[in-house]
């Protein structure tokens, strides 16, 4: 989807591009701001700008809306640049999928560029081209909290296509909302990965001071273009700082934070390892590359849902579905008045599985008699899995097991690292 | 319920006490452990017995079932103790609610106890005595998660009854499942508090070598028999050492691990205080007491869900309720794709309101276009508030605001600071 033609027939006129400063007098206010390039999913009368704030902003326009042009910053049409190919380094794919870190600027000019391709991604990095050579393509252009189990699977597929064609490493620019759960389906999706495939986001976009694009794009390709794990990892922020960016295993790893630059978290395990200054450092044990060829495992079961309990939970709010995942409270509990409610569910056919809504810690079921109840009703405790993983992964065993016994064992078989096997508290007390 | 007649008569004619170790042949399996009350909510004809690994188990026994005496540790009936009287002394009231913390053991004996009164755990702690005068009830006996709205109602009657009859502050010794929602229902439904409401737990009970119970418990009556804070607040362990209790806001407050000590941590603000061997230190502003009396508020519309987020929800996962509490993703989104069933909603009456499953951090809703989206549909952002204490704020808000602006306005007015005005990020990278 575009802008409408009169948005493109007023922006024209005034020979404004995005990157260029604008002004929008609407009925109840007038807004100053960058003109952003539209995005795909916006309604075509919307016109996308970024305040001075930092937040971008849709404002709907119709036919007699003034706008002018503030301030000319983009004087002309970017040029087609050429990737430079330096054939005794690596190559690495770029595959682009949307989200904060798509959207950027020329760190160092301060423009702003659309990110209509991973291309232009990598040239707003371009000591990204001192390591390594860069294919890159587009999958999609989404705000990650739009990403379906559909669009996991497309991902896969040309993940797998990039690695089996000679790529050494893929970079994945994504949505930081649901990049937990996208990096836990590739885990099981991918088999025999033979280099490492790094998703990476941004938690602030790269037209902030505080950005931190451009320092976990390019941590994300140094991992990647070292090709030394054979994995699907996690890379953002480890700390406050800008030196460092953490790897965290794709299976194990949770957005606990909204806006903080270090939000993502292994949970219940440290991370795998970090980048600091440039140098990688891998703290963990860890899956070496395979010979290949890559291969994927796509199918999902998407009659699967994640129930949160609360006190005063009843027995209809459990829908009948066929695989669940429960946070329950504590060491994996819901009420006893529940009880009968997941058992005829059970009986019904439905896999049921009990994380924790404390996120961090091991499932223990065996301790209450809330716990005993459950087990006893069918519930699968699954130790140390994050509630988000075993969703996914739920979704994945469905469609690999024939009976109950086959689904529930390959829940508690560890394939991708899913159930660390001590547990790690990760939160700091003040 | 108590234990089934013949289980009483086998028990008898082996003279065998809660706290002396039996062994019990079933036909799959042997056990031998310490005999332990008979649970209230067990049915008749199962023995729970703790094991040396700490854990307790119930086994269903039957008429045929051999059961032997192990060790005799319990010589003769516990004798009624009085508790001591100090008039110069101010007087806390503990009211017992059942959970890990009301199972204990005299730990310096080691002779295990049934908790039937909240005057057995006060003895188990008998320090407790020279600090303050202890009055005791038992509101009811349940494992937390077992815990409904009605009970908060219920207790809330007692807490201000017993204020209102001089005590100086109330102990609430409580399973931790669900402690947090039960303290931030009792933040809401309290009023004009003259003095503090402390809830307290244990995630290992008082038999095991770890126990957090009688720290907790004395820190706790420490800081309720000191009289200094008006608010409802929650003690567990600080951090792995034993020397330090947290004092957390009871809006504030959530189980973040399924078995570590210091599971409980303050989210979005500092901790409100803690107690360092002995000594009381406040380290935010807080309400102090006010001269009461206090009056209480508990009416709370029960048809209020909480649901989690997650990608591939479809529309009929959001269930149609009085209110609903969104667990969004990131700064409180969903996919697009579910906005129009929330439109269809909230026409029809519902309340919606969105929180964060990042946990920690601030709903943001204006920096993206699902975001705004939602806010055009009339979802309610609710800044820093926890997911779970907004839906305790929703249940409550709903029977107290006649207009959906009425409601709303609530729901945004901050009553018993569960709305931070920063946010402070307590997790701790590796």
């Amino acid at each position: 989807m575009t802008h409408a033609g009169f948005i493109m027939e007023k922006l024209s006129a005034l020979n404004a591009k995005p990157g260029d400063i604008i002004a929008v007098n609407l009925p109840e206010d007038n807004f100053i701001g960058v003109l952003m390039p539209h995005h795909q999913f916006s309604d075509p009368d919307i016109l996308i700008i970024k305040l001075d704030n930092g937040y971008n902003i849709g404002l709907h326009i119709n036919k007699e809306t003034e706008i002018n042009l503030v301030k000319k910053l983009v004087a002309q049409e970017k040029k087609q640049r050429a990737i430079p190919v330096d054939k005794t380094k690596p190559t690495i794919h770029i595959i682009g999928t949307g989200g904060t870190i798509a959207c950027y600027v020329d760190y160092r000019t301060g423009a702003v560029h659309p990110a209509t391709s991973s291309e232009d991604l990598a040239f707003s990095v371009p000591e990204i081209f001192d390591i390594c050579n860069v294919k890159t393509e587009v999958a999609y252009q989404l705000l990650s909290e739009n990403i379906e189990p559909d669009h996991w699977q497309i991902l896969a597929e040309k993940i797998a296509s990039a690695l089996n064609n000679g790529a050494t490493g893929v970079v994945i620019p994504h949505g930081t909302d649901t990049m937990g759960y996208t990096a836990a389906a590739l885990s099981f999706m991918l088999q025999d990965l033979t280099g490492p495939v790094v998703l990476v986001g941004a938690q602030r976009s790269s037209d902030r001071p505080s950005s931190d694009a451009a320092q976990n794009l390019l941590d994300a390709v140094r991992v990647a273009a070292a090709g030394s794990i054979g994995e699907v990892v996690v890379m953002m922020h480890l700390d406050s700082s800008d030196a460092k960016t953490a790897i965290h295993r794709g299976t194990c790893v949770r957005k606990c934070h909204t806006s903080r630059r270090d939000a993502f978290v292994s949970v219940n395990t440290p991370i795998l390892g970090y980048v600091d200054n440039g140098e990688i450092t891998l703290k963990q044990a860890y899956r070496k590359p395979g010979n290949g060829p890559v291969t994927t495992d796509t199918a999902l079961e998407k009659d699967v849902a994640i129930i949160y309990a609360y006190p005063g939970m009843k027995p209809e709010d459990i829908p009948e579905k066929k695989g669940l995942v429960i946070m329950g409270t504590g060491l994996g509990h819901i009420s006893t008045s529940l009880v009968p409610r997941i058992k005829e569910l059970i009986e019904k056919g439905a896999t049921i599985i009990m994380a924790s809504q404390c996120i961090h810690g091991r499932v223990n079921m065996n301790v209450y008699s809330t716990g005993r109840d459950l087990i006893k009703a069918g519930v699968i405790p699954l130790e140390t899995m994050l509630a988000e993983t075993a969703y996914v992964k739920l979704m994945w065993a469905l469609t690999h097991g024939d009976t109950k016994e086959q689904i529930k064992i390959l829940m508690k078989t560890d394939i991708s690292f899913e159930t660390p096997e001590k547990t790690y508290f990760n939160e700091k007390k003040r």
